[in-house]
């Protein structure tokens, strides 16, 4: 077996550490003669996993008491229904700020709901950068504020928690979640797609402030309805138990790395060296502002689109894998997540180097 | 490492094999260097197990071509608001058969959306039974009929597919999909979770008619609109990668054992052992009505409840786990899905019966 570096968008790398565990243990948990995966999630055993899952994430993100924290399943798609069915109440009219292709979507399923308000966007300048807290145009009577503070596909991402006043922020962090310190309590929902920095594809987590549920629209399916989820402690019904426990895993790995903090560091230092290269390189090309550069997603463009072909192969071949741009956009993209190394970064450098001298 | 046996009415028993399997390509899938959770669910390695599980799922049950198979998540209870949701078109009632709780749960997503007329009802029995054919009373203009062929609760199920003429047949197929061989093209939809027959929590399988798409309401969340997940072949966005593949493993197992006629003979054999050693007792009960005891969840009580804790724990410590009844109605379930062999069916009887010669 040889592990190699994997710069997967998402579903994406985790450390090897949690898939050890998983591994380990798959057969017989704990020594109790059967897998987590084949007992009821109503069990003292996962019920225990499922709390420890969560006063970990707790922990590691500083949630204050008044926030419920939910595990649910459907993606970040089905968040961009949930959160105007769940969070427009008596009013009729949300803010959406627009970074790119991820804000779009949430924008698009929002609009079937109610009005959707552009109080912000970038889309005149390709989404290169985002607004700036001075550019934001946001109406107090908004139900609420919509901002994808990472675009996981164009590479673009805040370095700032947008200023809402007393209008709940709503964060979509599913590719940002856990990869640098931010302060929970400047929102009033954050939701993540598992599948980036927290565990496999088919769990989501959702951290709600407490006086936001109750207000879901009359039609809203139960499933779909946050107050029936944190009524239910995320047992409303099965819910995905094995991404759950990976996801615990997951957490504890982060804390044995020092937590969010310690990992903020080595996110900042890893996407510092592949920036500065690139920049200092004539071979490639990232086309964002620097102060609105991704840590998580680094898009980039060689000087001849015609090698992009090569490149893969040759980085595949390297032990490099999955750096292809997204199929909306082209291009390169690494992918550097909480689970990607260091080493894979110098790794990545150090090939790019090598075909640069080769191709230039 | 020493597996029991788990009679866990759901998340429940998964093939050993599958585990083993699943273990040990945990960090390496088939030399690729990364785990199969860790690939793009676009790539063209996950998108051949994708594609490998639906064909193989399509062989065991002969689906025929004119049905979509999507591969959801939300369990059964998604279902319960994606079938009227979906269904109901420009009809305003389906007819519903009442035969315990999880026919009532989904009765009472539906009647959110439409008016459920209910077409038959086993309540004043207790749910002893199931309805005959000649009991039903079926709208001709409903905009579907639907059941619940077993009961995971109450362990009552059909011996019968209802003959619904040309209103199309919907079927919470969650806790008996392929335990016995049906004909898919009796059903308009047939809809199960899969943590019971299929692989982990987290994964719903739909097996819908084509001309029954694209009716959605309106305002249908784009996650909850099967059109949306048959155009982009259940891609929409990341679908439970995990346990997708897990699904195809266990599909394969299927196949390995003679496909799903082999197994329907063996779990009538398992039920009918079962059934036959608590009816031949005067110790322990069973109050099904014979022809509609389910294959798959056998409920039982003690002659004497004050000994139901005593029973568990020595169940337990015989190697015998999760026989524990629901909470909803107390005293013994014993599970029987396809993944848990026949020896355990004998060793519970075994230890049944010792247990009543002791307490007898």
């Amino acid at each position: 077996m040889s592990r190699k570096y994997n710069f997967s968008a998402g579903p994406a790398a985790l450390p090897a550490e949690v898939l050890e565990q998983a591994r380990d243990e798959m057969l017989d948990w704990h020594g109790q003669g059967l897998s987590i995966m084949e007992m009821s999630h109503r069990s003292d055993a996962f019920v225990s996993v499922a709390e420890q899952a969560e006063q970990d994430l707790r922990d590691l993100m500083s949630i204050p008491d008044n926030y419920r924290v939910l595990f649910l399943q459907g993606g970040a798609t089905s968040q961009f229904a949930m959160v105007p069915l769940n969070l427009l109440g008596d009013k009729t009219s949300a803010d959406y700020i627009n970074t790119g292709i991820w804000s779009k979507k949430g924008i698009a399923e929002a609009r079937r709901y109610g009005y959707v308000r552009i109080a912000g966007s970038t889309e005149s300048e390709q989404f290169t950068r985002v607004p700036t807290q001075d550019e934001l145009e946001l109406d107090p009577n908004a139900a609420y504020v919509h901002y994808t503070p990472n675009e996981t596909i164009g590479g673009v991402e805040y370095n700032y928690i947008p200023d809402t006043g007393s209008v709940p922020l709503v964060a979509d962090m599913s590719s940002s979640i856990l990869s640098r310190e931010i302060d929970v309590s400047r929102f009033g929902l954050i939701y993540a797609g598992a599948q980036k920095n927290i565990g496999p594809a088919g769990l989501t987590v959702v951290i709600v402030r407490e006086d936001l549920l109750g207000k879901a629209a009359a039609a809203t399916p139960a499933m779909f309805d946050y107050q029936v989820h944190a009524g239910a402690d995320s047992m409303n019904n099965t819910p995905p138990t094995f991404g759950w426990y990976l996801a615990g895993l997951v957490f504890k790995w982060l804390k044995r790395q020092g937590g969010v903090a310690a990992i903020e560091a080595v996110n900042r230092r890893k996407a510092a060296k592949l920036y500065d290269y690139i920049d200092s390189s004539s071979f490639y090309a990232n086309p964002i502002a620097p102060d609105c550069r991704s840590w998580m997603n680094v898009p980039f463009t060689l000087a001849n689109a015609g090698l992009d072909g090569m490149f893969l192969e040759q980085a595949e071949a390297a032990g490099l894998l999955n750096l292809q741009g997204h199929r909306s956009v082209g291009g390169m993209r690494a992918s550097l997540y909480n689970a990607v190394p260091e080493a894979a970064v110098d790794a990545l450098i150090e090939f790019m180097q090598t075909f640069a001298q080769q191709h230039a």
